[in-house]
């Protein structure tokens, strides 16, 4: 039997469940896969045993359609961390245990950062130990970190429902004629890829963000509030867009800044992001009208505003990671490789997965303008490809149609 | 020379451009209106004599069109109260004489509360002055707390946005299997009509909100506390939908628990929301995972996700103003009446401004169930046909096309 396992990892994205149907698209159109299996909440339900039964979706063509515009892990995510097979081979034994019972040959993991570490350990494991099961990678992240890929499924799609929302937002604010500062955080703790996005809410020549800080750059509160009085000084509504992970010289971040004295009258410490913080730092240093907001989950969750490239792109890596295990490839991750920006034109290819886990591919510096306080137009020429298109998502009694597999 | 003045007041929405568009629309159909201006920034326009000249737009249905799914209020907008002009009357004279400066015979002001306030107050005014003006109002509130109208446009919209987001939010909730609270906080200082629309989310039979609190209810913090924990019983991941305005028996704000004790590390008073305060309850009596999410200005301005109910109506709304104006009509506001749920039927009224200024419409507490904890199907009837039909929002370069009128 040539059954195959497939299983989701880390955050959410409004792309992982494309790349999974890709890979179910993978099998339909090879015909070489007996069964396919999904494992709950990733490698942890390959490890409990724990695993889904998803030959019927196969068959289905409208639950794959609807399977691919859901956003979030349809099988369940977890954050495991695999310890060195080395010093405890307890959860491989397990692993493997589940892959011999269930006949699997093929196991594809879609996942970030740690769940490429998985598949690196996990092939290494089994090619060291004498079992022949074939272990791939599928990226998924929308931080946009991931190594040796040009970027990242589920990157495409957060920083269209960001430059999207800052549009609307430069909308609102700027409907208003007294001075306001509004500060919107966005994720990315190491890696300001997604923060940069927000430069692309200018692409149809509207004002967008006014100013842009990435995680990238030495965060300093002083500077910050001049830059924020030189806009100030020329129109009254202003646009600034953070990264989480904004640090200060010394490395600290700036959401530190808070928690340290503050507790609500039950008497906990407070818990803030930088946003706040800078919000409170405006508010006593400018004195104007202030407002933080945090795009939180949505950022990561809000399929109805996908990038049709990005959806794409995620069913093709599915697809390739599927075909490459077919071809008896193990320990590597489909990738996307760029050939051109404009006409954007990509390939897709495997990379060894031992060059990818545990690194983190952050944006390069010279992509922030020299004052510290926006981005360039070579990450604008990359980053815009990725938002183009909108995607075919159904709506049923006005909100957009979701599967659940369990 | 029968010139018409347009303005537009108090928060933005997605929809508020459209009833600006239906009064040009109008305009253009009827024949009757020599020039169109606009007022910049709502009444402080025509007191400051700041307008705009609209009568290119007027002919340009592509233009039209954008300004349709443009967000905000694209004249601006104010938050200004006008005081009782026996008290004072210099605001009343300068927009009387700003009228009669460009001939302007008939004024439509787009807006909520305080601008329905401000027709029923300068429509007095010139009836008892003397002044052959037509004032007329065209309602506007994401809030939805205007009196006399079935709803107010926006607030369908708004309503999409939300059930769509919290849909979203279940499924990426849905993925984990640690227990976890998600506590969303939306807009509504004293009518919950907008917290209400999360229960929407669950119309195609996903989870969507496991909790609704909307304001008209005391809320009593032990009561919330045991409400998370049987939930949790049954699932993993909670998700919480909650009004800004909650208050406790005695009518205090949830969201004034924080604000009297906590300072930062800059030494300023925290400012926080009631999903914060809430956030640091359960982790204080549950212990387990918990997040706080302001849906924030975005749930006023996500025009991309604009219902397209909402729009005709605005759209429709501002039309209707317009020739009651040319009727003669005055001191009124155009109106939604509804007349079936099911299939969804309206008329365009015109009712009384004093009878809808400074009134406030809030959920009636026989729509909220018993347990204080949901609302009930009967608002699920009234909500439903409001968020339904996706616009057809014209993108360009990966978003949404908008429009700047100065």
């Amino acid at each position: 039997m040539n059954n195959l396992l497939v299983a989701q990892s880390g955050g959410p994205t409004a792309a992982i469940n494309a790349t999974l149907v890709g890979v179910l698209q993978g099998v339909r159109a090879s015909g070489k896969i007996d069964k396919v299996y999904g494992a709950k909440n990733g490698i942890e339900g390959a490890i409990k045993g724990n695993l889904i039964d998803l030959n019927d979706i196969v068959r289905d063509t409208k639950a794959m359609d609807t399977l691919t515009y859901t956003p979030s892990s349809a099988l369940g995510t977890c954050r495991y961390k695999m310890k060195d097979w080395r010093k405890d081979d307890e959860p491989y034994k397990k692993i493997i245990e589940t892959f011999y019972k269930h006949d699997i040959k093929y196991f594809i993991y879609i996942g970030g950062n740690d769940s490429m570490d998985t598949v690196d350990k996990l092939s290494e494991y089994c090619k060291l130990n004498g079992h022949d099961f074939i272990i791939m990678g599928a990226p998924k992240t929308i931080d946009n970190d991931l190594n040796l890929t040009d970027h990242s499924p589920g990157y495409g799609s957060a920083a269209k429902y960001i430059a999207t929302t800052i549009s609307e937002l430069a909308c609102d604010i700027g409907a208003y004629d007294i001075p306001a500062v509004t500060i919107v955080e966005i994720m990315g703790r190491n890696a300001g890829w997604l923060t940069a996005s927000a430069a692309l809410a200018r692409l149809n020549g509207g004002p967008g963000a006014d100013l842009i800080y990435l995680c990238e750059k030495d965060f300093d509160n002083a500077r910050f509030i001049s830059d924020v009085k030189e806009k100030l000084a020329v129109k009254p509504g202003i646009l600034v867009a953070i990264s989480e992970g904004i640090k200060d010289k010394d490395g600290n971040y700036v959401s530190d800044q808070v928690s340290s004295g503050a507790v609500d009258n039950f008497g906990h410490k407070y818990i803030a992001g930088a946003a706040r913080v800078l919000e409170n730092l405006v508010r006593n240093e400018i004195g104007c009208k202030v407002r933080s907001i945090e795009l939180n989950l949505m950022q990561r969750c809000a399929a109805h505003i996908a990038s049709e490239t990005d959806i794409i792109e995620s069913l093709m890596l599915g697809q390739k990671a599927l075909s490459c295990a077919l071809d008896g490839e193990t320990g590597r991750m489909a990738a996307i490789k760029r050939l051109s920006d404009e006409p954007y034109r990509v390939e897709f290819i495997s990379v060894p997965v031992n060059e990818v886990a545990n690194h983190e591919k952050t944006v390069p510096l010279n992509w922030i303008t020299p004052d510290g306080h926006d981005v360039t137009d070579e990450i604008i020429a990359y980053m815009k490809p990725l938002i183009q298109g909108e995607t075919n998502v159904k709506f049923a009694n006005g909100i957009p149609m979701q599967i659940k597999l369990y």
